[in-house]
């Protein structure tokens, strides 16, 4: 299968937090509110990823949040959701239908129960999505982080899979943490049109320079505008004061469990308590936390400028 | 919540393999083939653990089997099914099936993706499942196996949900790999009413006179008579010799990926090759190695005794 053409997305994206009601149910209303701000700060939307507590919910809830947000008039060309599940028959599911649904491409975890799998495994697994899938429109983004789903992928992975799949195979996420791990997938496949997102802010700058694109990132929920600044303006003098000014964010936000900690951030900008609901196993910050990261942020003079609670009626949206 | 009462499962159960037909699909009627062998030999229908594959399925597959095995006459008495789940609504959803249809308890992972979680996390996983279910037949067995979730269920948390669940909170699989670990549970919980089974048989003697009730193993799907003779025996005074024999033929298989090796010999002693098939990321042995498996096998003595290949048409079962 080879790929169709379409302009690829690039520049930041944002793993969308989810809202959940108090029954602990996906909140699409409040979903679609969050990435309507995220997507006014030159944002894109990487629903279901990590910071989405995604793998939290359901083939199903995910089927349905997708359709709602493309219904409610969220540019699919914006989106690149998390399909990656343990399960083939999962991932076949939600990635072919974020396909047809036009999205912009596919951020697609390893199957990540067994671990110790092999090249061939891993291979095989993709491989299998993308032929069931059999979508020519589909752009498929691998997405490596090892320290949450313990499964790496490895160059040899990827390029078997870029040489059966061009186009289609477009390139990755890398939230290793290890910045050696972005520069091998850059030096190795990104003048073949292979597009490496870090996946972090904190590797923004130093990715731009080196062939990245752009980068997926949890803060990118709480700071998009800087962030996407520093992307529109990375030629600039100013580029490593830019990056200097995101790393102290980040950092505030890395003293603490990050998915807590960024729905603690958003519940108080946006002065929407409702924000702060987890699934389990997740669990909120205590309120020393979360006094404590409120107290940072104010002392570094953060802000959530245009970030409002949702108005009226959720279901009147 | 309190449980009703009922005459729990103890003694030798398999985490059942899972046979795919060659466009990857479950086999139900080699399925329940495999079941009724194993039930032939007084082993326990653990369906749906890790070495079934089961985090490879979506819970769909998993409904229909479990349908389709009690349909086809299996006794749910004897079936303690896997059904801990990534997301909280998938596990319960599988789980208050399988309760509803009798089964004799289900065999629950925490929630995986997420590393590091808390305590309280793990403890509001469970306690959110057993409530949503609400079924005070449900028995719920904590399935313990960080080696491959990443994710311990410690004393504390073991502690709470007795407490809380007391009679539903029915005992844990620990397949930790490490006799601390369960030894840990069985002086902790054991005379609670807590049912303790190692996750292998190796410690299938020296559990059963620590308190253990038996053991839920990978090799049980190939080994079954065996093992469940050294329960029924273990007080005889050859039972360190049953149980130095059983540890031969589990060295054996655990040189080789474990999955893999057990598809081959059940291919291997019943004639049907069509048990080789995994699903991605697992791969099958290569030849060379599945040669020497069953060299070893052969040389240790090795049979599969009343073992065949499924006969007929599957769909006339």
């Amino acid at each position: 299968m080879t790929a169709s053409s379409t302009k690829k997305i690039r520049g930041v994206l944002s793993p969308v937090v989810t809202p959940f009601r108090p029954d602990l149910s996906p909140d699409a209303d409040r979903l679609v509110h969050h990435c309507r701000w995220l997507l006014s700060n030159n944002v894109g939307l990487a629903v279901f990823g990590t910071n989405s507590e995604a793998n939290s919910m359901g083939v199903e809830e995910k089927l349905e949040l997708l359709d709602y947000l493309v219904d409610a008039g969220v540019d699919p060309a914006r989106m690149m959701p998390g399909t990656g599940c343990c399960a083939l028959t999962d991932t076949v599911s939600l990635t072919a239908h974020a396909a047809k649904l036009g999205c912009a491409g596919v951020l697609m975890l390893p199957p990540f129960y067994y671990k110790g799998v092999s090249d061939e495994g891993l291979f095989r697994s993709y491989a299998e999505v993308i032929e069931r899938v059999g979508n020519s429109a589909l752009r498929v983004y691998l997405y490596n982080i090892p320290p949450v789903s313990q499964v790496a992928i490895t160059l040899p992975v990827i390029e078997r899979l870029l040489a059966k799949y061009p186009g289609i195979v477009a390139g990755a996420k890398d939230s290793s943490g290890d910045w050696s791990v972005t520069q091998s997938y850059l030096d190795n496949f990104s003048a073949q049109g292979f597009d490496v997102f870090p996946g972090s802010e904190s590797f923004l700058l130093r990715g731009l320079r080196h062939g990245g694109v752009g980068c997926i990132s949890a803060t990118a929920n709480v700071n998009p505008a800087a962030i996407s600044a520093l992307h529109a303006t990375w030629n600039d003098p100013g580029a490593d004061e830019q990056q200097a000014r995101l790393d102290v964010i980040r950092a505030i936000f890395a003293k603490y469990p990050m998915i807590p900690a960024l729905k603690a951030a958003v519940a108080h900008y946006s002065g929407d308590e409702s924000w702060t609901t987890l699934r389990p196993p997740l669990v909120e910050l205590s309120s020393d936390q979360r006094q404590q990261l409120l107290n940072d942020l104010a002392a570094a003079s953060f802000a959530m400028p245009g970030l409002s609670a949702i108005d009226g009626d959720y279901r009147a949206l």
